[in-house]
């Protein structure tokens, strides 16, 4: 993740350094200690900042979202349909290096932990509901603008914000990528025929 | 799991026992122990059939699997639009009990090894490619009986299988199930204008 190149305080820096420690060992092998390893100071100047590994953890997706909803604004785009094709484009990512699979594949052994840990899922269950939020606004902003059909903005997110999940976690737990570009197309033209309007002739 | 109600074999059984525990107790909280403790008799007696936790976790989704295969058969169906209906609502569950829940969360959590574990990624590779093919068979009946379009069916069924897994996945790892019964509802839209034939005027 390129917010973690050039941290700003220690608490970046812990954070960087517990992301990349991540992606490296995976969640089962990841200790505190390697992420002070990482950090490259020491453990106890993690400790310092936080409790151990699930709280680490949980502040490094809390910065990455963060840092994601900044970049991508919350408001209404001025192009919605430039908008909902990067939105889509970004998150079914076709020809990806290897270390973009790393991170899809941490993020989902984090999101493993959801199902017996109530800390992991509250924080999934509000990035779920800011990303389908998102998809939500650039469709209700292209309905204003009347270059969408005039869908009902909370479903439609919700199938795109489903598809995009199901790719990710398709991505993230089984082997090869053969689908992913047919998937990209496919979700292509579901938005051209669900949701944009067509082109005046 | 219904194919576990009534095991055939001290093989079954185990296999029933390790399924229950999983429902009960998550993944980390599982050892062959408790297995053992379900089982009711000895936990000597599951190591006789399995070195460890993971071996006889792997055997559970096996069984499950190939049961399921059994059930539905892998020949084209007769009726391929009730079929792919059928298909798709017996995934995306709404108001689904308790324990349906539990199991999803369960099998979740297995998936959630996938990413640093071989094995699992081996089997839900497999299982992955085993639904996508079920689709993808269903969809080849439809249109060689003239009732679906003249889709991709390898492309379609891709589609249908990443919402539907995107569904599972958000379900098992998040609060609230509001947004499901709107997820079907765009499911059974998305083939009606994607899939099927329009019913003769």
């Amino acid at each position: 993740m390129d917010v973690f190149e050039d941290p700003g305080s220690t608490r970046e820096a812990i954070l960087a350094a517990a992301y990349r420690t991540l992606c490296k060992h995976g969640y089962a092998d990841l200790t505190v200690e390697r992420i002070g390893e990482e950090f490259d100071k020491s453990v106890s100047l993690v400790y310092h900042h936080y409790d151990g590994k699930d709280e680490l953890l949980l502040a490094c997706l809390e910065f990455m979202l963060d840092e994601y909803r900044a970049e991508t604004g919350t408001g209404p785009p001025a192009a919605p349909r430039e908008a909902m094709a990067a939105f889509c484009d970004r998150l079914v990512v076709v020809d990806a290096p290897p270390e973009d699979r790393q991170f899809v594949r941490a993020l989902t052994e984090l999101r493993g932990q959801a199902p017996h840990n109530e800390a992991y899922r509250d924080y999934f269950t509000r990035s779920d509901r800011f990303f389908r939020t998102r998809i939500e606004t650039i469709i209700q902003a292209g309905i204003e603008q009347g270059v969408f059909r005039d869908v009902d903005p909370e479903r439609t997110a919700g199938m795109i914000h489903t598809i995009l999940a199901g790719g990710f976690f398709k991505y993230a737990t089984s082997d090869g990528d053969e689908w992913l570009s047919d998937l990209r197309e496919e979700l292509r033209e579901y938005n051209e025929r669900t949701l944009y309007q067509p082109d005046d002739p």
